[in-house]
Order: structure tokens, then sequence, then C-alpha cells
């Protein structure tokens, strides 16, 4: 019996891997432009981590993360998302000691999280985030709002909607807090479990609930807008004042909020409005975390960030449409006929490689028609062909594929001549 | 109390995390010239993968693997090494039925295994590696030699050593074994218990033996290239006159076996000559595997492929002082000075990014010199001033660092004459 998959991941193959291979090389174009490095955390951290950062009411580390031991006894997890992580990583190594602040940090990387497998879900995905930590300037906000928004218009996204929110400070959250439970409470019979143990713990959370959405108390829930405090209220309006002046258009959703316990201030989302998308229309989340560094053990240090699935990049490019430029071709195939002339070709593959040019040969000893239907099956820009005939008297057959025209050349002096040919 | 990193792993932080990116882009770079594609497949798998791949009487299966049950109840694995789940992929697409054979394929990314931690040696460490399925042509064994030798060539990397061996076919390896038995049994109780089990089982690996390597029965045991078939004697001579042709130098060694069971034909090792190295020479390993798909559920289909660490990379690159060519620098900072010309600046960094410029500004509300500072510790090729009369005036005050000159240019047309002043 063969071996297959794990149930709800998936193997990324030649054909499709080149649109990640694109992808990834924007985001880390578009990081360097804005100084964002790159950090690579490892694949499992000490569960304890996830508990305390992502917080322990949510779906995550309630339901979905991968919790093992190691044969050390050590309870592991395998990562459910980057920021944790990535806020160990500063702490552990002292970067709120780094001269330029905010530290400015992007990953790219396989996450876990064991969900019900669907279409568009998966148990292990991969995430590209980017961190903002040791400042809490708000052009900061603005700019990590606008690396995201860069790089899926740079990449040919055009329906995208961002909406914005703020969640204020602490003060502000205790204040939304307490009449957020004033309001529910006298209902929350009426609520799932989920929502009733969340009432004390994590309230603003029930307006996130996903079984409750349709309960008419939710509408007349009292909005955290209501609830900011001047200085809160100032630093939202610095963040819509940068973002119009980046030209980034945006929407206040005072009903946004994230599912996990370490916002503050703004949170952001941006969505796909292509036809056809179907429900999952949230491409990325993010936010600023203001208390994260002190939960794992650091000095306190303002931080930012977002994270979006390279998954749904890729659905959302679907459904607009997007042709990636993707080049499948190869420069040169060499078509061997006969021992002698299979032989040489080795070197011969091999010397037009060192000079930079992709090059291929056949490995089946196919006939000539075979190996040439094989060369277009690889694009191939120039067919080089040598049978006993052409290696006899030092030669090459070149057939020019975008022409059929053909050229003899030396032996000798092929990668030369390939060379003025192919620049020409 | 602060979370810190799971015993044998670590952080890849800016200022390391960039060697790794130029390792990786130089074997995408000879991926694609030499036309393998790569294949991403899940941090885990299920158990029984590497059991029967790998081998239930390897160092690897029986002590060195995380395994665990997800919540569903299967025991799933983190991969230990590539190759299984390569096949593993290229058996379950049924890749065997492809036109173009052999099927070219590399994959980069994190293996787990439970080692004891010590220098240069990770519980979670990334290897590169290529697989080429589908092919017994010599050609495609030279051809995967040649290009751990190219990457690591092309590096900067001089020290290196190439040893190669043939493990023969099936019936050559059944000699093999039988005259191993016949030499050791009678002594077996001089060995290990690791040893005496392998005696039966795979007594190849008895060679390999760390405990054991000083016992004068190892000097004198029967060697497998003795007892090569023809057809086997063939293939390895065909593969070092391939060799010979690339003008790719190598040592034969009777001794060279490879801890995993499936290799059959081609072994190789690549090792660095360099000084204070340390004992760990070995930077890659590689070798064909001829009944792998069958073991794991598929047709026969001939693979050869290797695999190499980037920490072990990186290790030789060090003992050899290769210095890489790392660009640190940014092409402008933008120094601002009052809040007006701070609320400007936002936009202003902006635009240089989306002209294609790495760019950065301050965040913490620095004086003049300590702004500078930042620019100088980023390496910014251009330091753009702007206070309250640059403003005024709709000035910007560009130094170009290098030389020290100053240039007033237009407000308006900054991005315009930054670029014509850049090109130049």
């Amino acid at each position: 019996m063969s071996i297959r998959l794990p149930r709800g991941t998936q193997d990324i193959l030649p054909g499709q891997v080149e649109k990640w291979q694109l992808i990834e090389q924007k985001a880390r174009e578009l990081c360097h432009k804005f100084q964002y490095q790159e950090i690579r955390t490892p694949i499992f951290e000490h569960t304890d981590l996830f508990l305390r950062s992502v917080g322990d009411t949510t779906d995550i580390v309630q339901k979905e993360m991968y919790t093992f031991d190691d044969r050390g006894g050590r309870s592991l997890t395998l990562r459910p998302e980057g920021t944790a992580s990535t806020v160990r990583s500063f702490v552990e190594h002292k970067m709120f000691g780094q001269a330029n602040q905010p530290v400015k940090l992007y990953y790219m990387g396989p996450m876990f999280r064991y969900e019900r497998p669907q279409a568009g879900r998966f148990r292990q995905f991969v995430q590209f985030g980017v961190e903002a930590i040791g400042s809490d300037d708000p052009a900061i906000d603005a700019e990590v709002i606008a690396l995201a928004m860069a790089l899926y218009k740079e990449m040919g996204l055009k329906k995208l909607k961002l909406v914005i929110n703020s969640l204020g400070d602490k003060e502000s959250r205790a204040k939304h807090r307490e009449a957020l439970i004033a309001h529910f409470s006298p209902s929350i019979n009426e609520f799932c479990s989920d929502c009733q143990s969340r009432l004390e713990k994590n309230p603003m959370r029930i307006l996130d609930c996903k079984k409750d959405r349709e309960h008419p108390l939710m509408k007349t829930a009292p909005s955290i807008i209501d609830h900011l405090n001047d200085e809160s209220k100032q630093y939202f309006k610095k963040v819509q004042q940068y973002l119009t002046d980046l030209e980034i258009e945006f929407e206040v959703d005072a009903n946004l909020v994230r599912g996990l316990d370490y916002y503050t201030h703004t949170a952001f989302e941006i969505m796909s409005d292509a036809e056809g998308f179907g429900a999952i229309t949230t491409l990325c989340g993010g936010g600023r975390y203001n208390g994260l560094t002190e939960e794992v053990g650091g000095p306190e240090a303002p931080g930012i960030g977002f994270a979006l699935s390279i998954e749904r990049f890729l659905a959302a490019l679907e459904a607009e449409n997007v042709e990636l430029p993707i080049d499948q071709s190869i420069d040169c195939y060499i078509v061997a006929l006969g021992e002698e002339a299979r032989d040489y070709s080795v070197g011969l593959l091999h010397k037009l490689r060192h000079a930079g040019y992709s090059a291929e040969r056949d490995y089946s000893d196919r006939k000539i028609k075979a190996q040439f239907k094989a060369a277009d099956r690889m694009n191939a820009k120039y067919v080089a062909v040598i049978g006993e005939d052409e290696l006899k008297n030092n030669k090459i057959n070149l057939k020019i594929m975008d022409s059929g025209e053909q050229k003899e050349m030396e032996l000798a002096s092929f990668i030369q001549d390939f060379t003025a040919l192919y620049r020409n």
C-alpha cells in the first residue's frame, strides 16, 4: 500500500510552486525597500509561549494547536502563527537595546492549525508577516498597512478593501469591556456556551462569534470607537491622516475586532472584493500589540504587524484572473544521437550551464523525434543537435526554435558562438 | 520569567540571515540552469513513511525522530530528511507517468532530529537537496554531483574533497552481505551491541560504526568494490568517466557506506579540507536509490539525489574565511526636523520606496545628530534633510554620503531629480 500525504496538508509541485516563489520574491523585494529584515524562528516553540501570547481563550489555543512532548519531556507546539515567536526572539536577543528602533522584521514560512480541512484551508499553511517592534509612532502603523497593500497591488490584485479600527489603549479597552458586560450580561443565556465563558474573560470576542452573529444584541452592542479616550482618538486620527497622505483608501469599521488577545490601538484587515472568491474574503489581518513583549517576559516595547496567508493570496489572484509573469522556458536543449554523441553531450551540457544557461538533454536514449518533442515541452529557445556526422566533422547544428532557422557551428567555439547569438 | 528558544534550535537573525538568503538564491539559480524544479512537501509525514524508507535499523528512526499523535490519533513525524517525502510525493502524484523522465526536483527547508545538541549540530536544521527520479543513466549521477560541487565552488569554497563509491546493485550487495557476515560473525561478541544487532539486519552498517572504528577486523573487512558484478562495475566506470569529462576531481573510497538503507550503486560525499573545520568534515552526502519508490508503494523508478546542510555550508565558508558579497546599505535616509516636516516625510518616504528605492526615516523623534548617526549605521548612500525652512521654501537638502557633497533640490521634483542623480 502506498503512503499518502497527512490529511489537511498539500504538496506544492512544479507548475504551482513558481507562483509561490514569485510572491515570496516580491515580498522580499518590498521588505528590502521598506527596510524590514528577515528573521527565522524554529518551527516549534515551548507551548507556554502561545498560551501566554495568543491567549488561552482563543480557538487556536483551545482547539487547534499541534502540541506534543519531545523525547526530553518538554511540551512543544508547532507554531500556529508568527508574531509570538518573533516577539519571543526580540526579547530573548535583547533587540530592544539596538540603536535603531523600531526593529523591523519579516518572516515567511509554514504555520500549523488543526482545523477541519475544507476548500482553501490547510492544517499547514504559509504565512508572510512583518513586525515592527519598539515604536508607537502612528507612521509605523501606516507603513505596515502600506507594505501589505503594495504587495497585493504589485502582484496584480485590484479588488481590495482595507478596513481599519482602533481597539484603543488599556484604559479605553477597560471602559469598553465594562460596557460590553453591562450590555450582554442580562441576556447572556441566549448566547452560545463559548460566548458565555467569554463574557468575563474577554467580552470583546463575543462580537467575533460566528454562531451568535444574528442575535439582535450584536447590532446594538457598544462600540469601542465610542469608548476611546482622547489619546487613543488622537492616535487613530493620525493613522488615518497618514493613510490619506499615502493615498491608501480605507473604511473604518467599528465592529472589527481581532481574534487574538494582544491587540491594542490600530486593527486592520485587507479583504478581497472579487466575485466568486467565496466566503473567505479576508486576505490579511494585523494590528498593534503594545503589551505583548511584557507577556513573554520582556520590557515594554510597542509593536505592530500583520500576517497574510499565501494560499489565500493565490486564491484571490485566481479569482481576479491575474496572469502571473512566470517564465517556463529553457535556453538550450541538446539532442544527441548515438552513444558517442550522447557521451559527448554530457560535457557540453555542463559547459552551457557553467556559462549561465539553463540547459537540458535526453536521459532515456530516445529517438530524434522524441527528443525534439521533449525540447518542445520544455519550451526550449534553442535546440543543439549532435549526431555521428556532426561529431566527426566537429560541428553542431543549432536550431532557433522561434524562427525555425538553423545554423551550423564549430564544436570548439560553440559556447562563444551560442553566447554571441543569444545576446543578440 | 521570559520564554526561551527550545533546546537545540536557533533563531536566524538579521546580520546572519543574509548569508542563508544568498546560499538559497544561488542554489535556486543553479537548479534552474540544471533544470531541477522546486517541490515543497509538508513539515510532517505519516510516521510509517520514514520507517519504510529511512529504515528501522538506523539511528534516525530508532533514536532521533520527533514523533507524535495529532488530535485525530494519527502518528505523525517531523521529517528527519527530505528524500522520503520527495519520493512519496513522486509516487502519490504519479510523476512516473510524466513524459519527461527523470523528474528532477529540489527542496529546501527545515529537517528535525532529536540529537544531543553540540557545536554545529541542531535539532532543527536546514537542508537543500535534489532528487532525479526515473532514470538510471549514469550521466545523471555525474550531474547531481556536479550540481553540489558547483554550488560550493560558486559560493567560494576551495578546499573540497569529493569521495565516491559504488554500493552495487541488489545482487552485488547480497554477495557482499554474505562476505561481511562470514567476516564478522566469528568475533561479533567483541563488537558493540548495535553492531551485534546489525550483523543480520544490515551488516554493511557495521562499517559505519563510530564505537568499533578501531577494531582490527574493520580494516580487513571485505570491500563492496570486490563484490560488484559486471553490470555494477560498468555503471561505476561510466560515472567516473563522466566526472572526468566534467573536470571534477574525485577519489574512490571503498569504505564509503551511507547510513540509510535505501542506497544502491553510486554513493558520494563532499568534504571540507579546511583547517580548523574540526571533526565534522562531511558537507554533503548523496547517492543512488533504485528501490525506494517501491518501498513507499509505487512502481519501480530509479533515483539519485543528495542533501546538504546549510549550517555546515556556512561553517565551511567561515573556516575558509570566504567573504560573502552581502550589501547592507540603503539608498536613502530621510532626516526630518519638526512636526510638520516629520509628517511630510511619511509621504516622501513612501514615494521613494514606490519608485524602487530602499529608504528609511526616524521614528523616535530624535535630534538631527542622532538621525544622521542612524543613517550612518544603515550605510545610507544618500541622506535627504527636510526641516522647517526647507519645507517653507519647498526644498530638500540632499547629502551624498560618499563624497560629502550637498545638493539642494525642489520638493516637487525630488523623486525625478533623485533618480537622475542615482542613475549617474
